[in-house]
């Protein structure tokens, strides 16, 4: 039978795996907004916002009368602890996305990328947002298999990472200043946006298996 | 009479102090390590931030056990969860310090930053303390005029984030991209320890007064 403590925990996980998906939908329509120059995309963006930041006040509330009602203990009491961590997580990955959203509509007419490196925020765009999806199975099914998956697109995301760098930093950089220093914010919030859910997934499994995921298998947030 | 619960809470909010003051000793170190090109100190930083994370650790412990053992409820119960969530942005401050501390090993002989803005960055660099400190006695005192400094300070860095922004942007800037990307990283990394230092204040102080800080007084974290 279903106690009301695993009642409300279901409630506040699925509010958690709601959150993820909205920031993994606010970075693929804000790495849009950033490719394509779409003002209104990038706007729409900065405007759900507000949604991600009301779910992320609504999951602590829940939390807290969670612990106040259900005094939960042991394994359970652990499980209401690393929520309230995560939704620090998932809050932190849709402000990302609204930063990248931000640096659209600030250059907008213009594009904020020079050409060359469109295809690299193209693909941490694509990383990003399946970082997201992974982060929400994974609080969904507990599923330390789905966590490999999250450790693969964040290698991905670092190798994309540091080739953008050597792309900045190579001599024949003809954007000048202002576009380096874009890039290298935008770099920086998509990094951190994987940083994030991999921190997300490490939770979910130490709440699941007691200890961290091998470092070997799921890097450390850095 | 002193109870088992507010025994256990102070010895948590003074790990959470300590926590802030070495967090704040690391970004001194780490500023001065970038500004004098000293690598033993760069070092020093890098290796002293293991005990910001094995304090976090222990926090982390520390809070669950309190809630496990003592169940408190209420006004106690926030605290708790308060310090929970505290215990991330403190860490985050320490990790920030390492990065300012791993860009001045980096580029160890050469000094990381363009003599042009190493101003800034002192200055930075003492507002971040300033901040640290802060955090500090915000949480120790819990006293909400303590944390008008706060925003005080947040607001230096953000005139100096924006100053230092209009410098990096300007036609004359001389010292190419390379540079530009490390100054722009260092003040992100200096712009979000101060973010976290008024997230410390500003959870501290709703948990006090039971709302959030007027927007005027202590602006949310970005």
């Amino acid at each position: 039978m279903r106690t009301a403590y695993h009642e409300q925990l279901d409630a506040l996980t699925n509010r958690l795996a709601e959150m993820c998906g909205l920031a993994g939908v606010a970075m693929e329509r804000a790495t849009q907004a950033l490719l394509q120059a779409d003002l209104p995309l990038a706007e729409q963006v900065i405007t759900d916002h507000d949604q991600i930041a009301t779910l992320s006040a609504r999951a602590e509330e829940d939390a807290f009368v969670l612990l106040a009602l259900q005094a939960p203990v042991a394994g359970d009491l652990r499980a209401v602890v690393s929520s309230i961590q995560i939704v620090a997580d998932v809050d932190r990955m849709g402000a990302l996305a609204l930063h990248v959203a931000k640096i659209a509509r600030r250059r907008h007419p213009q594009p904020a990328l020079p050409e060359e490196v469109n295809g690299y925020f193209a693909e941490m765009g694509r990383v990003a947002v399946d970082l997201g999806h992974s982060a929400q199975e994974v609080l969904l099914t507990k599923d330390p298999e789905k966590a490999a998956r999250i450790r693969e697109d964040d290698d991905a995301m670092d190798d994309l990472h540091r080739h953008l760098f050597t792309v900045l930093m190579d001599r024949d950089w003809k954007h000048g200043v202002a576009a380096a220093v874009d890039v290298t914010l935008l770099g920086r919030f998509y990094e951190r946006f994987a940083d994030h859910a991999v921190e997300v997934a490490r939770r979910v499994i130490f709440q699941v298996t007691g200890h961290n995921p091998d470092e070997e298998q799921l890097p450390a947030a850095r």
